[in-house]
């Protein structure tokens, strides 16, 4: 547990600490021009014709139509369902700034004057927690915040040159909320198709982060609505009791494994925290390799967490599970959709049916041998996209 | 069956007798000039203090703070649950337009070039319908497109001039579709609090419509999305077989009873339409006055069906219920909230319990004076919003 920042707090070591993350002297916070989706606006080792391409297919004139899983139909629902975030990612597109993914989402509600007379942090965070769920989150934990995850730098995305994107100052926790996708749609990736289930929960977490923002606005605090933008999600996540990283880089929640979005919202509410959770999905990956065996291109590793580097792509100085990027990114722009085999293969990711909490509750367990044995067996195929079409998804 | 417009086709004067409507001689097309929200913009005889106060309510600077109910919170969620609606009608706002509702949601996806083959009108009728439900809808159904529910002109928001709002040429069908409302949160009406279910359905409302009207026009066909502008929605959700009118002025869905919102999308995709259906909703209505005898202003008709007019905000020519809208709506700027007291105490409106399930059946059979009396000793009382605060609405 060396060379962490000098200014990291204690409170926020002591949460690493039980969740198990290592973090070493070349740690570096991350520069969102490095993602895989910026450098494909810019770096010229990652931008080609396929990744223009595949941005391109989003707009139905430039979307292929090339059989099952990838006609125009499927185009047509996954571009539909994306268009909620669209219409607010586009909002200030003249201004440089992709809402929700390069840059944080700008506040249509003002931060009421009064501030509304506050009860017990517990009371407060539980009751966001409620409202979380009743605007359509399907989870919600609240965490610290934590500068170390934030990004250095964002893309000004009209001509990709780096700048800041300071948020107001004072906030002080994170909300972070959980999205499931479809199950019948992730069962049929690569498809097309099934990018429709991630374009929903795109949609949905807008809505949803736009409205809880707007409420605790509404109370008298500050609110920054979030997706993509600003942070990695995935520390927050775990840092927020949700779940565990995986081997797939996901992470891993107990109710849905792997297929679930997160968002977020930075505000200065004060609000109890969530406790780190041990959940056993970790420990299960360590010995799995379903995911990695999975992967078309092999961009997951299989071996153990190793100190990450070597691509622009990945954070520096966290010992971790980390993708070849540029392999998984290029397997992407090939198919014009995102990809998410290694979400659909996973064993956590399942029906919820009796079979499958049977199966959870012994993969979490000290038996999780027994459970990678029974896994084989319950492994599902991939559901062709013209069943999903003609019958319901299998149901 | 006197006095029809002569241009009305015979298909459409058919489908009116199936769902038992009565449009007389001096049956003219509504102005939406004249609806409730829109006089209260102009019309000296309902724009008061009060009202301009219930519309500057919705922005948390002017929300009043007067106790349970009505508090800084209530407001807080209120308007929050709105938002995505908010955003989306006010884009256009400089140009004189409140997109749907007062004007229709302008398309952010062109008609795509191509358009899909087609296969038999009824599965692709079934295909929307699933489609509908994947992204958010609760009920949906198909009717013909019908000029007569449509209105004559809309506001400019500017200065609030009356002008046209043309649709595309060629429209043929109109797409229903229905969005339940938050039980808990409707059982607290009248509050602010309660104001909130009808928020989150806006919201989601605004949401699927652009997505569903967005798939459609991927496939190459022309869709626009609509809420409350352009046309009545009531006599299109009872054509598209949804429900049956009540005497509180709403659809009666076998579903949700009153307790749903309606959203539509007109366009010419080829699809199958719905039937009317008989439901044994509006015959219950005929001799039970429970929601006229709740409304604390005397708003709702305890008798039969009438030739409606009298106010500008009701439509001439049509047998049917028709409240006191003046008196609705003085009772609304009053509270600086939407009432649905008339929604919250009507019998249909329930949990969907096995007792419910069995109430229902026997209301909408020929033992409906059964169900009658059994609705007396099931009656509830409101929620007061405290509780909903505290206990998660009494769950």
């Amino acid at each position: 547990m060396t060379g962490l920042p000098n200014s990291t707090p204690e409170h926020l070591l002591a949460s690493d600490r039980d969740a198990g993350f290592e973090i070493g002297p070349e740690f570096e916070r991350f520069d969102q021009m490095n993602d895989m989706f910026t450098r494909a606006m810019w770096d010229p080792k990652v931008q080609s014709k396929d990744s223009d391409g595949f941005f391109s297919s989003y707009r139905m004139e430039a979307a292929p139509r090339r059989g099952e899983g990838f006609a125009q139909r499927d185009f047509a629902l996954r571009n539909a369902a994306w268009i909620v975030s669209d219409v607010i990612s586009n909002r200030s597109a003249g201004d440089g700034r992709r809402e929700g993914f390069q840059g944080h989402i700008l506040n249509d509600t003002p931060v009421a004057a009064d501030q509304v007379e506050l009860r017990a942090p517990e009371r407060e965070a539980s009751e966001i927690k409620r409202l979380a769920k009743l605007f359509g989150a399907d989870l919600c934990g609240i965490t610290h915040f934590d500068l170390r995850w934030h990004y250095t730098r964002r893309p000004d995305t009209r001509d990709m040159t780096p700048i800041p994107d300071p948020l107001p100052e004072g906030l002080t926790h994170v909300i972070v909320m959980g999205h499931a996708m479809d199950f019948d749609l992730v069962e049929t990736y690569p498809s097309a198709l099934a990018g429709a289930a991630t374009g929903l929960e795109y949609s949905h977490e807008t809505a949803i982060v736009l409205q809880l923002a707007a409420y605790i606005r509404n109370l008298g605090f500050d609110a920054v609505p979030s997706m993509n933008d600003s942070a990695l999600v995935i520390p927050y996540a775990i840092k927020a009791g949700l779940g565990e990283y995986g081997r797939n880089q996901m992470v891993l929640t107990p109710e849905f494994g792997p297929r679930v979005r997160f968002s977020k919202i930075f505000t200065n509410m004060p609000l109890a925290v969530d406790k780190v959770r041990e959940l056993g999905l970790s420990a299960y990956c360590l010995d799995c390799t379903i995911c990695a065996d999975a992967c078309p291109v092999k961009a997951l590793p299989d071996g153990k967490p190793q100190w990450a580097g070597g691509s622009p792509s990945t954070i520096k100085g966290v010992r971790k599970w980390s993708a070849n990027c540029e392999a998984c990114f290029g397997y992407w722009v090939k198919l014009k959709s995102d990809c998410a085999i290694c979400m659909r293969v996973c064993p956590f990711n399942n029906r919820g049916g009796w079979r499958d909490v049977i199966w959870c509750k012994i993969a979490r367990s000290r038996w999780r041998a027994l459970a990678r044995w029974w896994a084989e067996k319950r492994a599902r195929t991939r559901t062709k996209p013209r069943m999903w079409w003609n019958e319901g998804g299998g149901k």
